[in-house]
């Protein structure tokens, strides 16, 4: 299993996205401060690694406290949180990973708990986030396998796997899932400019499972199509509405459409904390935008001229219509979205009471 | 006006576009081995460029022949034309200038010419091609420059500019001619993985010429688009079939259908010579494919896995159903095209009689 994110004491230890597949390097954050600008520069990136970075952020940040009384400590709380928050605005499982957060820790001031307790608590909490990523991976693969053909040519884009997640990843799970129950699976990567996840995240941890992995250019996604060569699209998410509009990595919008064109399936994977049914459709879910830099170098490689303008969106959104499902942990959601996704949530309220 | 390509003497030199925005390079080519060299490792790039440089080749290759006899002589010259030939298999006008050069040489062979008079005709033929293309992208300028909104913003993708021609360029000489009218353009260049023609090349030389550019990734089109941003595309052309279908740098299929989805008008422009009646449709157009490292580094960057296959072809083909008009030195031709390009051929031959 990828080591994409762990606890090593006070200590979260991640691989450095930033730098694979050149060199496999750890970064190792002692602090939250640490946490959160690791997952602003993007060591660690992919929406629900990001919510468990944050969670595991805010435990080794309430960890070091120094705060005895609980006003303090709750104040302390409420900053480390602040911070996180103001990292990513798109994923919306980093702020669901707070609330969870936020929630234990209410319950346990509200129950009368010590500092220490409390610190107990998060951390406990943390590595549940963490824990039950990796169980809805897991299960998204077992349910989405049954949508991959027995021999199969499937498409993503960016990197939806071990390393987006707490491991064994979402739509790269789905892939995992059918090589598991033996279908033939063979992928084709979108590098993904301008971070070039494909190329250098997907690609590497598929090559490393033995998976037979292609890299095309972004570009190359509708000759490919148009040549008949792609079965099924599966990718990620990183907020997805109420109606199922879906944010994920720029350029997911015009795989979607270039997959109808071409009557290839699209289909998104990722676990429920990634649905937000308080953002009734993709008009509203918050796109960021990074730097120019990302794109006119690489490396030390200038890409373009000096006096150029950017547009660098690092998110776009693939309107609900072009989805033929939604694979989550609990299996995949059909159209209407806007029906199928509020009673996925109106069973888990059951479900937990 | 930007320094493509130009004779000093026996000696072709091009600027180096493998080596811009970065550094400006100019490569001196002494030989027609050099200047095929200079082709197929893309130094100079660029369908109707590419036919310039072959004739100007061909011309210096000829004019360096030691030979007296006039059948030795013949030899050298289809020894140097099949080079030529052999160094990219998707630019229709390589092959149309080749065949203006075999031309001019049995005419004047026929005609009783000596080796020195033939030499002469060789040069004259290379330099008209030269001037015959810049006139070309002029007359596309003032041809293409009606469908431009007054205030556009225009997407293009790949370098269809100065650079890809003798001067002035075929979709971005429309842009020009735009500019020239008064029009207020806005251009959004497609960055062009893996070469990335329209990062380096479009940008510099559209910023040189005070044109307000903003580069995106190519897999931003369709968000771009989505937003209402986008009032037309105009791009290039490798090879025309007799029906319309257009090859073009890899991506372009792609962006032509997003425009479709979003009711943006997808033009061609590009000189006649880039018409191939032999070639009924885009089928039958050789697609290029090259090396994977294009793909898998930049400059010293490794962004892709070792273990990875990578997948390169050099163009994709647009469907003639997706392309609102061609812009050639002609005027705008418009579908049916199997009609409207075979009456252009026609009016052209009874013109040059």
């Amino acid at each position: 299993m990828l080591p994409t994110i762990a606890r090593e004491g006070d200590i979260v230890v991640m691989i450095d996205q930033r730098k694979l597949p050149a060199q496999e390097i750890y970064v190792r954050c002692k602090t939250a401060a640490e946490v959160a600008r690791a997952i602003k520069t993007m060591v660690i990136r992919g929406a629900p690694a990001i919510g468990v970075a944050a969670a595991m952020g805010i435990a080794i940040g309430m960890r070091n406290s120094k705060a005895t009384g609980t006003q303090k400590f709750a104040a302390e709380f409420h900053k480390i949180c602040e911070l996180m928050a103001a990292t990513r605005p798109t994923a919306v499982n980093l702020f669901w990973a707070i609330e969870r957060m936020k929630r234990v820790f209410a319950d346990a001031a509200q129950a009368g708990a010590s500092v220490d307790q409390i610190k107990d608590r998060l951390d406990a909490e943390a590595q549940a986030i963490h824990d039950e990523d990796l169980a809805s991976c897991r299960a998204m693969g077992a349910f989405g396998a049954d949508i991959v053909p027995v021999d199969a040519r499937v498409l993503t884009h960016c990197n939806a796997g071990a390393l987006a997640t707490a491991g064994y990843g979402t739509a790269l799970g789905v892939i995992r899932g059918a090589v598991e129950k033996g279908k033939k699976v063979a992928v084709f990567a979108d590098e993904t400019r301008p971070f070039l996840q494909g190329a250098r995240l997907t690609a590497w941890e598929l090559v490393r499972d033995g998976i037979d992995t292609t890299i095309i250019t972004d570009n190359m996604t509708g000759a490919l199509m148009r040549l008949g060569k792609i079965d099924l699209v599966v990718v990620g998410a990183d907020r997805i509405a109420a109606n199922g509009d879906t944010a994920n990595k720029i350029g997911t919008y015009g795989v979607a459409v270039l997959a109808r064109e071409h009557n290839v399936p699209f289909y998104v994977a990722a676990p429920l904390s990634t649905v937000d049914l308080n953002t009734p459709d993709g008009e509203q879910i918050p796109i960021e935008e990074r730097s120019a830099r990302e794109v006119t170098h690489v490396g030390a490689s200038q890409l373009a001229p000096v006096g150029a303008r950017v547009w660098n969106p690092a998110f776009d959104v693939t309107p609900h219509h072009l989805i033929a499902g939604i694979i989550t942990e609990r299996g995949i959601f059909r159209p209407p979205y806007i029906e199928s996704l509020r009673r996925a949530f109106e069973k888990e309220t059951v479900a937990s009471r």
